[in-house]
């Protein structure tokens, strides 16, 4: 995906919920709602700070991650559909 | 349980409601109200300040501690339902 | 009492009005407002500062403050009553 | 009076109005609207700054002040009510 | 006039609206709104920043402003109703 | 025009819309909307930063500029209404 | 197209709806929204940070970018229409 997220953001792909893993990530099965769990796929070249420099990322591509319900905007790149955030909306990455 | 939490974001397990406890915990036992007790069971690289630095988290794995009602986020983990919180919304640690 | 408030945060046990004390400390005694007086009970190690630093706070266990009505939040410790709140939410040191 | 206001907060008594005075101070007179003149009773250290040091206060006790109808809070010191609100909510120092 | 603003803050008294002036100042003669236009009757020591120094105020006693409608707090003073705002609230000085 | 806008302001008067210019500049003829290009015919000293400097604005007299539509305040001078806004509401100066 | 945009602003021209292309970038096909995709035609300097110093754009003219429904200012600039909007506005460069 020839995607290059701008200062702090992520691009994220939803990944679909899977009940019971090796890896043991359950997601409320409620259908409405979108998974929060997603794979990082590309990253920016981190915060731009207040001093000039910029913060290099926590998260990189590859990366499972969980992410509150209304984080981010959804776009389409190559027929995929994503989700693009910031980088301080991640809660957490997981296994 | 594998969660690495991003940032200054704190991973805390709910500690069922104890009425007496040793240590003398008690919290109103309005069913509807999920505990404000839990226990750190992951802790982030800590918060990335505007100079560039990292500061250190104060809690620990392990500790107990007491947060706001409305703090942080639920997910699930290995089947675990778990809060994930900005170090900052903790109230308190607690014996 | 074994509670550590984290960083700015102060732990406070309300003091029941006094009509007239010796210090001359006078509280409106509508019933249903709970006191805006307390006791010092726990300090925090202060606010970390966004240049890493922690700045110490003013205030010190037994010192008997001010607060303003919906200043901070309630929390039960050993079967106690306190309430926890910024540093900054204490209006005055009293005699 | 013996209180010490937190930070960069002072303590002031309102001066009941005074239709005309030497130094020429006049105050709408409905009565329902409580003076924004009074004297400084008590003033605090001064404001911490996020550099770590303290900005001292501009306001020395005795000092005549004027200030917005909605600054600070109200609180009962020995039978006094005096109103407790930041520095910077003071508009002028006056005659 | 026997009053210092605090900080930034500036006093001015409103000048009446003159059609045609031979500065060429001309209000909108709307009987309702107070004049936008005034006299700096005096300044404070100017805005204090963050690093613990002071801005000196870029206005002076004498110069002729104009400033929004809403800005500042009205106040009395020696029977003169005068308007105290922060130095930024001033749009610009006029001739 | 006798004016000196504070700090980071600038006085801007509108130019009147020209369906088809040399330089080709075309604005929504809808009547009720003032239009959003102007020339710029005051500027200030330049925005006051918190480390005491002043940082030297981008336009200059003279500028062709273009802003948003709630942008400024509207306030008349020398008979002509002119709006002034801070320089960072201007979107971009064009030929 | 002579345009400078200010500080750290950037002109965007939005690209129609592809339903298929090489680069496979995909957009809703919903009538009413006008596309989130568009190509950079203009940056300005960048943007002036607190201590003095400009922030280089990350973006440069004839860059293919995505980005929020609601971001931006549309302006009419030599009969086109375009998007005026922050850099950090900017979601993603794509191919």
């Amino acid at each position: 995906m020839n995607i290059r997220p701008l200062h702090d953001r992520v691009v994220i792909k939803r990944l679909e919920e899977e009940q019971k893993t090796a890896g043991g990530i359950v997601i409320p099965d409620t259908a409405a709602e979108k998974p929060q769990r997603g794979e990082v796929v590309a990253v920016g070249n981190g915060k731009p700070l207040d001093n000039g420099e910029t913060r290099k990322p926590e998260v990189k591509v590859g990366d499972k991650v969980m992410f509150g319900k209304f984080s981010g905007t959804e776009i389409k790149i190559d027929g995929d559909e994503v989700v693009v955030m910031r980088e301080d909306d991640i809660l957490a990455v997981v296994a």
